[in-house]
């Protein structure tokens, strides 16, 4: 069993509103199992409520409440009272695998979500962020740091589809921008599948430290150029044959990404593509599940973001000299890559 | 769609990760639609974003977005851009329903339950809540107040349920001791339905000011005695027919709950009868899955409280003198009731 969107045909009953009002155990209960390391020791052939509280020295109590909580939520499976791990936990919450990526944990539940998120009847009733930070126009390095560090492996299965869709393998020449870079992982893994890729990756100078060193762990660093600096201001360069705008429209309205998009547009080369990885609702607003939700975190962390849809991206990249743009979406992640091609 | 507990199968995927992480989100969003009583504004006639936004003086986007995240998990229906309330909605979120059970919000997000979600790992580490409170033998007026003032209206199907299981309706002489009775829905329901039951309703003093309220509004406070003080001090009295147990086992370890059930032996006549509610859930402990989860809760809230399987609660009330003790799930609760018989 598992907590999910998904449908469900009932009769009345407030269970679901119950769960819903108690929804924030799921986020606590996953946090403190990445925190506590339990999914790598029950990994390492720690089965049992006793063995797992030993090792973790942790009580027999807490660990059997947590796991059985964890068991309930989808991410363990309990069978004569052995714990093991489900196919999510295996490969991306025990240390053990290469795909672990617990540390999202500490960006999606920082001190400022919660924040942001308790003041959301202000936010509905002034429209925007309750808090100072709602323009993410500004550097807010102790945010935009965390998420780098901690967001990199989420994007493995992405950065891959992307360097595929741009044939990246073909190893022509190819000069990308990566504008808003955070841990540079879609440009370094651009760079690790076409040898002959070099990446600009503009930032702020805090963030574009962590994408250097990305670089360098990448073994791409001689290939690898950063421009610190606001994707609004920052002297881009320009005969790009791609430019990379990954989870970076979301943050602003729609005046502000077409100013950001005719930049794009200026930076690129004839026949040159914007790549845009972006949650991208469908029309009604309300599907898929995921990447329609993430409107609420733009509505409490910004001014004036959103998920928009497709026909808003279109919209825009048009008014920013895109006459065409096209939709992938990405197999088993909640995001879409828009491709839009400079003609002419 | 919905959030739920639910099987899902799928090939792996960050997804359900994510969303668990973001499962917070759920939480504020319900509170922060009940707080602005977005959906009686819906029920008054008001479907679409600017005449909602008009009527709660916010911002459009504001309530767009809210709307069509409560629309993903359920509460709301969309269609061609106008809201509905779903059915749950309907009955138990909109005021105009005698049914409305809003109020619930305020309890079970309240600052306490958070600051004991953050502390889940040290929870776990020490086995018992991480914070001061863990002892519920000790009166907390603010708790149990807000408890009992929110929390009544989910009470209706279950009062009503377990009215039918003890005959009210058949007008016997009934004298009934409700221990740690809240807000004393649970025998007030009694009252109402048996004009011979009497009730004797044990609680802090500031608690119990609630339940007199309560019984005062349902017209049953001539039948009504309140004796402040702890289930496990106050002087119970002897003789009952009945004896309310609801919602509190969970709060405790097994041995004070054996020591209280003892108590209850002592207080009901030969015949009489111990009405268990409770959290009960199957001996694999993982089922059902909000029965289930409620260990969590007990975890970080209390010292040494659990949501105990029905062989514990078994083993229990034999130590304490029950030969015999029946189960009866609610239909459409989460939670089961308990009635044990005192033979000879």
């Amino acid at each position: 069993m598992a907590t999910s969107f998904s449908s469900r045909s009932h009769r009345p009953s407030p269970e679901h509103i119950f769960q819903c009002l108690n929804a924030h155990q799921q986020t606590a209960a996953l946090k403190a199992a990445i925190e506590l390391d339990l999914f790598t020791t029950i990994d390492e052939g720690n089965h049992r409520v006793e063995e797992i509280a030993k090792r973790l020295r942790s009580s027999e109590r807490g660990i059997r409440i947590l796991s059985d909580y964890l068991t309930i939520l989808g991410f363990l499976r309990k069978e004569d009272g052995r714990y093991s791990l489900s196919e999510d936990a295996a490969l991306f919450l025990s240390k053990r695998s290469r795909h672990y990526m617990g540390t999202i944990a500490g960006f999606l539940t920082n001190q400022q979500h919660y924040e942001n998120l308790v003041r959301l009847p202000e936010a509905v009733r002034r429209g925007g962020a309750a808090n100072e930070r709602g323009d993410n126009r500004e550097p807010n390095d102790g945010l935009w740091v965390s998420f780098a560090r901690s967001m990199a492996p989420l994007t493995v299965p992405t950065a891959i589809f992307i360097a595929q869709l741009v044939e990246a393998g073909e190893s022509r020449p190819m000069r990308v921008l990566d504008i808003a870079a955070g841990h540079g992982m879609y440009g370094i893994t651009i760079a690790q599948q076409n040898p002959r890729a070099h990446i600009t990756a503009v930032d702020w100078p805090a963030v574009l430290e962590v994408a250097k060193e990305n670089a360098i762990k990448a073994d791409v660093a001689d290939r690898y150029t950063a421009r610190p600096g606001s994707a609004f201001e920052a002297e881009l360069g320009d005969g790009y044959d791609l430019v990379l705008l990954t989870n970076i429209f979301h943050h602003f309205e729609k005046e502000t990404c077409v100013q950001l998009m005719k930049r794009v547009y200026q930076a690129l080369k004839s026949g040159g593509k914007a790549v845009t990885l972006e949650f991208v609702p469908n029309e009604d607003r309300v599907s898929p599940p995921t990447e329609a939700a993430f409107s609420l975190l733009m509505l409490v962390g910004t001014d004036a973001g959103d998920a928009y849809t497709f026909s808003e991206y279109n919209e825009m990249f048009k008014k920013a000299g895109f006459t065409e743009t096209t939709f992938h979406p990405i197999p088993g992640m909640p995001e879409e890559v828009l491709i839009s091609e400079k003609v002419g």
